[in-house]
């Protein structure tokens, strides 16, 4: 991240909040007190901003501004409204495709899905407000120049994007092991999405138990998972040869 | 790569070398010279090891040791014989599917693509003896360990590969965009060996030559390429694909 993205001072980053500048995350200093301080905490917590709390040093590497124990990074792309991006989808009359992300927090495999979700045709790509990479001049090398072409939509919560595209008919389809339908079985030319889960803990249950599909890719050695974007290009790939 | 997997000194190494040791880099002290200096340099070459000239910090860092100038590396895996590998497969009545790559210089997706060939039931990866990216502490966690399951073969080059598996009856199959087929519109189901090319520069011009079939993968958006690991892994998802 460049320092032309990032702002700082409490009152600066609270009135970029305010006024709905897209910030991927704020880092305050452990320890900091005060009204202000206070003010923008609740702030970051209401519109559900990462925060991170770190000593005064890392934010004197962050910026070398009189900082005031706040430093904020913008987000270099403007997120889209999924109800927007979905229903301008459906007037073209297009079989949607989405990619909902749940918590996929390592960037090198973010950038290289939004990469491969660019390639494939993804219609837009929902993460959730916490959990997920920010992105960031990593993100956006690792994605090609990716995340400057495809919509990338920001949600509450991965669920409430689920029961949007659902009361649009398109169908939540979830890769996972918990199933013993293979990728090749299902369906991808009905307008779809195609949830992924983080590495480390799959799909959220709670999220899972309201998808409509469940599918996987079959492994057929000893090791028990693919790497998050690899698994997720294979899916987009399978869904890319029954559409053609 | 911790110290256990590390040699030192200018005549430790080349008795290394000479008893078939698997080295994966020499790292030599910029502007030495001397007899045993010139042996090493030469078995080095004579071996095809790979070998980075470093100033004497460098070497200081990797080994607290009295290395006299020369600290190598060791591979953590004993590299298989191809035609042994390949003979094998084709007794037991199995299709190979061999998984050769050139070039592939990142770690990360080195890595990512061992992972991938053994949940994939890819029966060797073929790799050269310069170029490649180097077995080390971060291709083993990349690969999940997998790096440990799968053989993994060293030629002197690509090409040598190329002409002992279709000596087998083996198909080599390339991924490229240099073509008009579609990765869907080639057959797997039979014996088959897919080369992959760098990020950078694709396949070699020399080896591409040699090839049986081209495909490609489609690509629907702006971005021209593909991370290498992801399209690996639509490659040999599409083989598993056709073969179930």
């Amino acid at each position: 991240m460049n320092k032309a993205t990032q702002i700082f001072g409490l009152r600066a980053i609270i009135e970029a909040i305010h006024s709905g500048d897209t910030i991927e995350k704020v880092f305050l200093q452990k320890g900091l007190r005060g009204s202000l301080f206070k003010e923008l905490e609740q702030a970051a917590r209401k519109n559900r901003i990462s925060v991170s709390y770190v000593p005064i040093e890392k934010l004197n590497r962050l910026s070398n501004k009189n900082h005031q124990g706040a430093v904020a990074n913008l987000s270099p792309i403007a997120y889209q409204d999924l109800e927007t991006v979905a229903q301008n989808v459906i007037d073209t009359g297009k079989t949607p495709l989405f990619l909902l992300l749940d918590e996929i927090s390592d960037v090198r495999n973010f950038g290289a899905i939004i990469r491969t979700a660019e390639c494939t045709g993804v219609n837009g790509i929902i993460v959730a407000k916490q959990g997920a990479a920010p992105i960031n001049g990593d993100t956006v090398k690792t994605s090609a120049g990716a995340v400057f072409k495809i919509p990338i939509c920001k949600v509450d919560h991965i669920k409430d994007a689920v029961f949007l595209l659902q009361s649009m008919d398109i169908a939540i389809i979830a890769a996972t092991e918990k199933t013993d339908d293979n990728v090749y079985d299902v369906d991808f030319k009905v307008p779809a999405a195609i949830i992924m889960g983080s590495e480390g803990k799959g799909i959220n249950p709670s999220v899972l138990k309201l998808v409509d599909r469940r599918a996987k890719l079959p492994l057929l050695g000893d090791i028990e998972s693919l790497n998050v974007s690899v698994a997720c290009g294979a899916f987009l790939y399978e869904a890319v040869r029954q559409r053609m």
